[in-house]
């Protein structure tokens, strides 16, 4: 599991209490004990993260003067939903390893990744629903729309080579549409401007790519950055990510990438041929300077929020982002 | 797929023209069309079934004064929610045939299944939120939440003979409180005073309860009557149900229903002859009195409604339930 840079924890300290208030809600929502799957939706819930979401969403909030409690309760709903979506992303994806252990799928049958993540979507939706905002509901409920569409288009997209702008309308509905929840929602609690909501809203969402991206330059280096899981798990799977499309743009006739993109019969072999020539090939290091482009776009959007002691937070919690992969 | 009587297709002709706006309201949640998914949904969609729950939602809303608008939205989340339980209990349950067609885990990957459930329940929040009322998404929500704990706890249970309490709590969650959302909600969206709510909401849990009963008793026939399905489906699966349950009663030494119970390798020997015994038990009959009981007391809840045009009509979609079995 990554963990925040110092400096984040040092900065954040006067917000880390609302943040426990959060974890505590997230608890509050799954007791342990009732059910083995209840107590293994209660361990994913309380095995954490870095709870970059949640965090997003209080300092966003607290800038924009966002009512108190309904904040509390909307960045806890914003990391429930991260949960349900992880849970039954998993089952699509057939992965194995989520925050270093084993995900649910590998530990029970298939109807109970169903069931479990279907539990944490309805427990999202209750926190959603404890905010008392009308248009935060409905931000989170669009949002959970997108993501699911976005999967749904994903797993039924040809086989095949998609292109880069297929990538990022796929990165965009699986991963920055909750970090701009995160950022615009808080803009309903409280009495923000239309332009300033844009801004957050903005900035969500380009720190959102930009965690994707390196999320997906993460996936290709093995070790404790990646997660605990193991390098490849996308080609595996047969799914292009930025650096093997950026490798794609300069190596266009590498049988192996063909090969993997066209969800043939794996061979080990090949894929590890494949992961070392990406490595090899600067898609990784382009891949992070698109990253660091999304953050930068994200922080002029942060520039446009108003004055105070958040806004050098939430830089911090931006650029952290693009750090961990260095 | 069972007809409604004629009985009541005449009878409530005056709410048909609401009807067919509930259905274009769910027929334009999902466009057919966009991937070979939305359009696999889109036909259990329209597909359609008896609308019983959104019938239901009309008239009781409509006895109640509901405001119409968010009536009819009302009646198309509760279809809508209907439809994306339906998806993923099909996965959980593996089965096989729906509204008399193969369900989408037969014809997809479970992954279609979750993410297409995902979608409907997304799109079930989209319709609930469309009526503007809080009190009546929250109804929508908790109830989602007993569903799918409903199904967490069954799924769970341990292997064996469940007691008859079990099953009541069973068949409530999973069926009646979304008949009790039916019937409950319309009286959050009008002035109705909350003794007539209760009352609303009693009718709606108790016929949802015989519902369940009969859907049950029927599961013991083979033929159209089922749904299409293959007699014994609940058994195959090791689901004791209340004609197997009120068999157990008379004859608890059965070793055929032992090792069904116990789900063991299952024999189709040992299942024909357990499905012929318990035929032949009067288990069935007794069952159906059962749901007579409900539907008596749903309808003693329902002489506590207003006098109205709709009242009869109440009636009428109640005894349809058990008229079924007949």
């Amino acid at each position: 599991m990554i963990t925040a840079p110092p400096s984040l924890l040092t900065l954040t300290n006067p917000f880390e209490e609302r943040l426990e208030q959060v974890e505590a809600l997230l608890a509050a929502q799954v007791e342990a004990g009732r059910s083995p799957l209840e107590t293994a939706l209660a361990q994913l819930i309380t095995a954490g993260g870095k709870r970059l979401r949640p965090r997003l969403a209080l300092l966003t909030g607290s800038l924009l003067r966002a009512d108190p409690g309904p904040l509390l309760c909307l960045a806890a709903a914003v990391e429930m939903l991260h949960t349900a979506t992880l849970i039954h992303d998993d089952l699509v994806d057939g992965a194995g390893l989520r925050r270093g252990v084993e995900t649910l799928n590998v530990r029970w049958p298939a109807a109970a990744s169903v069931l479990v993540g279907d539990h944490a979507f309805t427990r999202a939706a209750r926190l959603a629903l404890a905010t008392g905002s009308l248009p935060a509901i409905d931000l989170f409920t669009e949002t959970m729309a997108r993501m699911v569409d976005g999967e749904i288009t994903h797993l039924t997209r040809a086989p095949g080579i998609i292109d880069q702008e297929a990538y990022y309308t796929w990165i965009g509905a699986k991963t920055a549409v909750l970090f701009e929840l995160a950022a615009a929602a808080p803009a309903l609690l409280g009495p923000a401007e239309p332009a300033q909501a844009a801004a957050a809203r903005r900035f969500g969402f380009q720190i959102g790519m930009a965690f994707q991206v390196v999320d997906d330059v993460l996936d290709f280096s093995p070790g404790p950055s990646n997660l605990g899981k193991p390098a490849g798990q996308d080609l595996r799977q047969g799914t292009l990510t930025l650096p093997a499309l950026l490798y794609y743009q300069t190596d266009p006739d590498d049988p192996d990438l063909l090969a993997i993109a066209s969800r043939e019969q794996l061979d080990k072999e090949i894929l590890e041929r494949l992961l070392a020539r990406i490595r090899g090939s600067g898609a990784l290091e382009a891949a992070i300077e698109t990253a660091q482009r999304y953050i930068s776009e994200g922080l002029e959007a942060l520039d446009r929020l108003p004055e105070g002691p958040e806004r050098p937070l939430l830089e911090v919690l931006a650029r952290s982002i693009v750090d961990r992969a260095k």
